[in-house]
């Protein structure tokens, strides 16, 4: 039980409208957290000590939170949601664990990332067990839909993340195949993670599918108002340092948009050829990179197209009738890119 | 067609008693190579580049060979066992590509491993690609009890191999140890792919822990005969070098055996600390390896112990009426031992 208290301690408080979500699903979501540690268990104690590191150090449980409440929108009332969001919370977080090694991230949730810390091969095989964990959680559940929703996910979030890596020093790719990007490999999880809690009750097909959209429209809306707050957020907003994105090389759409602007501008394109796609950065290119980003309005164009999103999110939700689940989802959606302002 | 001829090429000649258990299954094992090269196709084209590369090098498809012939032997007669026979496998060739990144392999069925050409951020995401794809093809065979065994499988291999990451330098560690890291991280996925294929038909219960138990004993007595041919084979008949398990400092039965035989002798306890466990290592160290593994009759003591489970996999199969698939199974156990010598 300590520990559960200390994973419910070390999550992150939450604010705005994620709390409101976060008090309606509070009794779930403390089921879940005892369901993770009770899981992450195993005989070799390296896999629950790396696990738990992670765990413990905080995180929204966004993912967790919009399954529990898919299910509570579309009326079900059985236990097997709280399998379904402890397996989507290990999905997250083997990929998380996986990302670290790919990005070769030193920090994650502003701590020591895990690889860093007892390397890379145990970070790659404890995410793994994860994995293969969360299908155990899920067999549970009983549903082959939900066990097909998140398996197709899951390969969809991996080849998201190869997309990345192969344009990663790719300045010139399109808006387009950038959006394409951040829809596999972070707003395929959470179109999975709603759609998956609204599988559990029999009920109209529909609601499935608006689910799923909104998810998937609150996950981009999400990612790049992220993109957004790493070249104009303050740090104690965003629990992570300004310019991390740009000192790790990370095409995100402010950059884009710039790079897509200073066509024409010699001096401007070497500077994101230098700083981006060479990866040699001295001390004031953050600095410049902002101030290139600031002239091109660049911020501007990428929380409009999360504004978009987030609006495309609160829409897939008009079919259900009025209620405080159907408005904290809404919000959370409002939320997501007002934090940005 | 031309991507399934080369692969079915690409794998390697089946030899002995695994070329008649290949020749019973070998119309199934067609379609399977189908489905590995259709289901391993992606969007995104490093995906089935880097996953081609592992699977047109070769291998001996056995464990699907498992699932097929445990499907046939169980009397099953419809078409779900390719799905399963191609999930096993790719199960297996994700846990390589993830194998060669923690273990920093450089080759792999002869070949240059898949992260000494891309890297290791693609074979780690590649790797959950086709363990994603993997559930994907279970969910299409819509049996819970499979997806069950198989997610509980993949969990086990994972735990062995951090296991065996943990004592990576423990040379005292005891042989019941060692054959509890084999039984998780070689056998289990032997054992889970048997008895998948015992799964689909509705049929005594037995039948699955029989080839369970089947599954379970050859992987162990494959692992074992292994390790006694690194220090003891002929390259030829191996495909790979003899010594890659010392030269990587992989702690095996023969120097395990040969470490505890070694007590109250300085000297060679001193070789094995330094060579093993410190990976000092130079040029003739193999040799003097191979020669205190001699003096200790260390592979004579790991091929009796890979001899027993052996033994134990073919009375797993006493249960079964006599027929082909029988005796290739049997012959097979009796042949993965004979081997070595």
């Amino acid at each position: 039980m300590r520990a559960v208290q200390k994973i419910i301690a070390g999550a992150s408080e939450p604010k705005g409208a994620v709390e409101r979500l976060f008090r309606l699903v509070e009794l779930d979501l403390s089921a879940v957290n005892t369901l993770i540690v009770e899981r992450m268990q195993s005989s070799v104690p390296l896999i629950p000590e790396l696990a738990g590191h992670l765990i413990k150090s905080g995180g929204k449980r966004l993912r967790p939170m919009l399954t529990l409440a898919a299910a509570r929108l579309t009326g079900y009332t059985g236990g097997a949601h709280i399998h379904l969001a402890t397996a989507v919370e290990f999905i997250h977080t083997a990929t998380l664990l996986h990302d670290d090694v790919v990005d070769e991230s030193a920090l994650r949730r502003g701590q020591a990332a895990a690889h860093m810390i007892w390397g890379n091969a145990p970070s790659v095989l404890v995410g793994d067990f994860l994995f293969a964990r969360a299908f155990e959680l899920m067999v549970e559940a009983e549903s082959l839909r939900v066990l097909s929703i998140l398996a197709h996910a899951s390969a969809v979030i991996a080849e998201g993340e190869v997309m990345q890596l192969s344009s990663v020093r790719n300045l010139a790719i399109s808006q387009d195949t950038y959006l394409k990007i951040v829809s596999a490999k972070t707003a395929a999880l959470f179109a999975a993670a709603a759609e998956a809690g609204a599988v559990l009750v029999r009920g109209e097909p529909a609601g499935e599918q608006a689910l799923h959209d909104y998810g998937r429209n609150l996950g981009i809306a999400f990612q790049l108002v992220d993109d957004a707050l790493d070249y104009s957020g303050r740090e104690a907003m965003m629990g992570k340092a300004v310019g991390d994105d740009f000192r790790e090389g990370k095409l995100t759409l402010p950059v884009i948009v710039a790079f897509a602007k200073a066509q024409g501008n010699a001096d401007e394109t070497a500077f994101w050829q230098r700083t981006m796609a060479e990866r040699h950065q001295s001390e004031l290119d953050l600095t410049h990179a902002i101030h290139l980003i600031d002239k091109h309005q660049a911020i501007g164009a990428t929380l409009a197209r999360a504004r978009h999103f987030a609006d495309e999110a609160c829409e897939a939700l008009a079919m259900f009738p009025d209620s405080a689940m159907h408005r904290a989802l809404v919000d959370l959606a409002e939320f997501c890119v007002s934090r940005a302002y």
